[in-house]
């Protein structure tokens, strides 16, 4: 079976939604449906959750929001009106939302939010269940108060492992299931949204959970580009790439999926298709476990802007066992991730995401390695890109180092920084910002031009 | 004023000692003579300390010594008798042999090893400053135990900072300081010797505690080469190299120094000569803070074999803080200490030299990275080589990477591994070690071939 989620623009409108039931009735084995709020309709328009999010603001600063909560109801009026659905499933939906407001009068900021944003992935699915059964489609809404238990850490909302017990109950189903995007509850019955990867994740712990053959992602593009579309020219059309792939490509450029959302799949080797909801027919871009990397060496290039290097520098480095450790313990001490550690002998070099740093932080970090590490240089520098060259086939392919390194220089730009793992999934360089969108051309032209698309 | 150092081959016979003699009155201002142990004659001889060690083999197996001093004080005789000087010397030198053998009969192992080896630099410096003396050059034998003050950790004998303050006195002598290198002596007065690095580092302290305005080490070789010259065929000599040129390039190929026999040098900034005893009118190799960079971007490769690779890949692993600080945790807990470690976004490689693992230890880091840390994926791979190529001139020159990878993709070898720090005084590359002497070859055509030495 495969379990097919529909993006904000695939559920946006009536006609929308007529797309995803002739999609799925067009294929026997997809039976189960996760869907976003509706999205944006055409580029001027406004997504339903940003108009629930008008409702909660009011809510929180005491203003009316009857206005704001007839904006919100419009949308789904409209949505009925096109599908042909009486309005009781509109009526449903309004006391629904007046429910809402009523619960959340004394809540926190954070459950405001929470409840009235995901009404819109949840009545939505309520309407489309509705839709599917009025055109003789059997199907059933699911809440994912049935099942989606998430745990109960506020900034990182994931679903436990009892959430894959109880929905793997779905695969036996006889319906085609509804199931809203984006929230779960605690076991003490709190709803929670997902921050990261929003209705994405939610299809892929259902694809984990019932152990589909294939989570189908629906968007409003063909595919997954090589490299982005907004600094080079037409790239080429990723068909086939593994999830290592896609987690090293997205530093920038290649942002269809959240990382994160793809965990549970990634788990269990599901593999994943991105399509078209207004192209079905499109192949799209497949996203699985292995691939053939014959084909090609270089899969895609992405890159991406600010970063920082932590330099350090001491007599000796090499041969004091912890020296290492110690200094990313102290960044860890200031919550700090890195990227990339490249080193010398006697040099360290820490890549570091600058919107992480700020002075107080970087005084207090140079001040430590001073006095804990006794460095004898320590120094932070600014204003850096990363660009990083992705493929399976890489590791097979002799001389690719040395083609990157050389379509760089092209440009004129100095390598600041190379890093290349011994997985040889990607490579990656360090250059000045101002270098970034020109290597990315350059490195494109040479890896991806001269094959036939 | 200058520091001297002579190497064992440099003192190893009357000739030789005469040599040094005539390179010391030929500048007023060597004033501190550092010397070893009488080295080989010529390729099939035995080095005085070697001879040593024999005695004290014998004296731990509870074996008689008699033959074995006999064959080391013959070394002497033979000296003493080349150098013009009377039995007396020699008859010193006996008495204090036979004397450190009776020192020892109850010692520890360590003990006995300590103070005969030790024996070979002290009473060559004795006979040295004789025969100095004998030819109207004023000299005075200086002991160790006259201010070089160590500290007592057995395996790492370091000078403490008393040393220095009470060997600056040295600088007001009136006459030739004669010092034997390897040793020194704790406050409580136990010898001990120099592990790493022997007579250099005597000469680099004593240079450091006169404040030197160079220290001078002779050797039997003209230079150091930019690349091995067992490997690469006539290699360019290099006139000069800064600090960390030379700690990077001490992989291999490069052992005329050993690199932290330079360390008391390095922190007050003076510079090294590296000349040779046999041809003291040659340039030979400066070592110094800092150089001109503009004549050659690289100064030279060096390469090493015996490296292994402990990769570790875990989905979303860069969102971990503190992944890669655990990871190395669990190698410092197993004392192993690592060289680099190039990262994707959910892989890390840990470059470790080989001989500091064994089975169990990687059997307790495997299961330790997999319990501990969750990883999806953790294996060792051996047999890879590091090959460096080192430059201040390097950060000016764009292209060089891509010199560098295209002359390896010649080779026909795959680059494992490159890692360049953001100070891009060196480039390193891990390859298969049986790619090793080729890839050297190719990279010495490619960055010294041009160029006319």
């Amino acid at each position: 079976m495969k379990v097919c989620k529909f993006g904000g623009t695939s559920v946006a409108s009536a006609e929308q939604i007529k797309k995803v039931a002739s999609i799925i009735q067009s294929d026997a084995s997809r039976r189960i449906v996760v869907v976003s709020a509706p999205g944006k309709r055409h580029s001027d328009d406004v997504k339903v959750t940003d108009l629930l999010i008008d409702v909660a603001e009011a809510i929180i600063a005491k203003q009316p929001v009857d206005d704001k909560l007839a904006a919100v109801l419009q949308r789904y009026e409209d949505n009925a009106a096109g599908l042909g659905l009486d309005q009781k499933i509109c009526e449903m939906i309004k006391e629904d939302l007046q429910q809402r407001c009523k619960d959340v009068a004394t809540a926190s900021v954070e459950k405001v939010f929470d409840l009235l944003k995901a009404s819109g992935e949840d009545n939505n699915a309520k309407m489309i269940a509705a839709y599917f059964n009025s055109i003789g489609m059997a199907a059933r809404y699911v809440s994912p108060k049935d099942g989606l238990v998430v745990n109960d850490a506020p900034e990182r909302t994931m679903a436990i492992s009892q959430a894959y017990d109880q929905l793997s109950a779905l695969k036996n189903a006889a319906e085609i299931i509804v199931f809203p995007g984006f929230f779960g509850f605690t076991t003490a019955g709190q709803l929670r949204t997902f921050d990261r990867g929003g209705s994405d994740i939610t299809g892929a712990i259902l694809a984990a959970a019932v152990g589909a053959e294939l989570y189908e992602n629906f968007t409003d593009v063909d595919c997954v580009f090589s490299a982005n579309p907004k600094v080079v020219n037409s790239p080429a059309e990723i068909v086939e790439i593994t999830y290592r792939e896609m987690r090293e490509l997205s530093y920038a450029g290649f942002s269809v999926f959240h990382d994160e959302a793809l965990m549970p799949v990634v788990k269990q080797g599901i593999p994943v298709n991105i399509k078209n909801t207004n192209n079905p027919s499109a192949p799209g871009t497949h996203i699985m476990p292995k691939r053939d990397a014959s084909k090609r060496a270089v899969t895609g290039i992405s890159a991406d802007s600010g970063f920082s290097i932590l330099y350090v520098s001491k007599y000796l480095m090499n041969r004091e066992i912890g020296f290492g450790r110690k200094l990313l313990q102290i960044l860890e001490e200031e919550g700090i991730s890195y990227e990339h550690t490249p080193s010398g002998l006697d040099d360290i070099s820490v890549i570091i995401r600058s919107f992480q740093l700020d002075e107080a932080k970087e005084n207090r970090i140079l001040q430590r390695v001073t006095e804990e590490l006794y460095a004898d240089d320590v120094n932070f520098r600014h204003g850096f890109s990363m660009i990083v060259v992705v493929g399976e086939g890489m590791k097979y392919k002799t001389g690719l180092a040395a083609s990157a390194a050389t379509a760089i220089a092209r440009t004129g730009a100095n390598i600041e920084m190379i890093n290349q793992g011994s997985s040889e999934v990607s490579l990656s360089f360090g250059v000045l910002q101002k270098y970034e969108n020109e290597i990315l051309k350059e490195l494109y032209e040479e890896f991806f031009s001269a094959v036939s698309v």
